[in-house]
């Protein structure tokens, strides 16, 4: 298993916050040493730090934390490998272009017995993990079955909700998309999310002793959505999907949501 | 005009020393102040550390000075802006894809007249500039070309030698290009580069006050080539390539090689 971390935002905003959490569990509160990795975008443009090394020793990670980069949309993933070996072509976020559009994928989980399934030829793996394998496939349905970025994204998250179901049919799959603009989720069983908006309050992490008033660090029209495999803090309702379900995210606003009848 | 660098070696090496020099280019000795990029592969996987800000201010620059990341082949770019604004998604090396390898990518030089000659489907540019926009041609062409990366190195480096005379038509085109396994550079008006092996000497930097003593950083097998769109060093005897000059890397040593006839 594997830890996941995305935002949404209507302004450029710091992770540091979130990621600083996440970090810990990357080899001293969760034994995910197998390489970590992070996507921010800014504008149309992305940029990743990837290492193989745990987060927690990561001198990349250190840069992250003492450094705010600023942006509306990012992924990051800390690893516990299970297939493929430790390596940067193994090491999440994975990244391609589509549309002229930076795709940007992370994956927690573990897919079984789909050798033959996840056909792809234009997107292709560079590492040997299930997840890439499943990202590649993903893209070529998507450049499949559109053109082009459709204008109704109703669209385009009713595809990727089918595709998610047809991943999650192979093993667990919990799942961040990202081209910038929108983020999307899909939930195999392990994955939260949590709007923060005006009035702003405290939060207190849950992996490290550190609090944070985000009343000091906001304007009163920020919204900041923040989706983790698990709750980052103790002291906010968080939302903890189920099975199946998913949700996409524009500028930090909830814009289409599926929750299977149970 | 911006400052391309890119390294092919035989071992994992580290290019701080170069990278000094070149990001001293970035505001100080240079007027390259419109972001700057390097790419570091690692086995197939790669990483890339952009910034919009000059290099000889960045956070990030900063990082790579004092945190060596040993690679096999590097690709850098610092720019200075001619066509597309100064952001993240224009800031070389643009990466992309292709046969399960990833692509790097950066350009030094200005392009005219393209518009509608150079289409490419598969390979889109995200940003606005000439450069990314000739990048994708380029990448679309290889795809059109080959089935798959061709065993004999000699025919893709003259299908890459046949390309950039046609991006040469269209103004400057000084390239450095990356599969990870080989290094391709292409000049147009400005590139030079050397070959370092042992018995090795020390070096001194043009742009800073810095030596390095190569001999003490390197074994006596260590083969190291530099690429530079300048000479970075200045008791060293670098080949200047001339227009329509090509040559093609692996592991440090000089594979192909085309010198049109003057």
């Amino acid at each position: 298993m594997c830890e996941l971390l995305g935002m949404s935002a209507n302004v450029p905003t710091d992770i540091v916050f979130s990621f600083t959490g996440l970090v810990e569990r990357g080899g001293i509160t969760g034994p995910h040493r197998d390489g970590w990795g992070i996507t921010f975008y800014d504008g149309k443009g992305c940029r990743s730090f990837k290492d193989p090394l745990p987060s927690c020793e990561s001198e990349v990670a250190k840069l992250i934390k003492n450094y705010p980069i600023k942006s509306r949309a990012v992924i990051s993933h800390i690893r516990q490998a299970n297939r493929g070996g430790v390596s940067l072509e193994n090491t999440h976020p994975f990244t391609r272009e589509l549309w002229g559009r930076n795709w940007c994928y992370a994956h927690n989980g573990q897919l079984s017995d789909y050798e033959g399934q996840l056909p792809s030829k234009r997107f292709q793996p560079v590492g040997q993990t299930d997840s890439e394998l499943a990202f590649c496939w993903l893209l070529e349905q998507i450049s499949n079955e559109f053109e082009s970025m459709p204008e109704d994204s109703q669209l385009i998250f009713d595809f990727l909700r089918s595709l998610g179901d047809q991943l999650k049919a192979f093993g667990v799959f919990n799942m961040l998309l990202s081209d910038g603009e929108y983020v999307f989720a899909y939930c195999s069983n392990n994955l939260s999310w949590i709007t923060r908006r005006a009035p702003f309050g405290k939060a207190r992490l849950i992996d490290t002793d550190m609090v944070i008033d985000f009343g000091q660090e906001t304007t009163p029209n920020d919204v900041v959505t923040v989706i983790a495999t698990r709750p980052l803090t103790n002291n906010e309702n968080w939302n903890i999907m189920i099975a199946g379900q998913c949700v996409m995210f524009r500028l930090g606003e909830k814009l289409h949501q599926f929750i299977p009848k149970s």
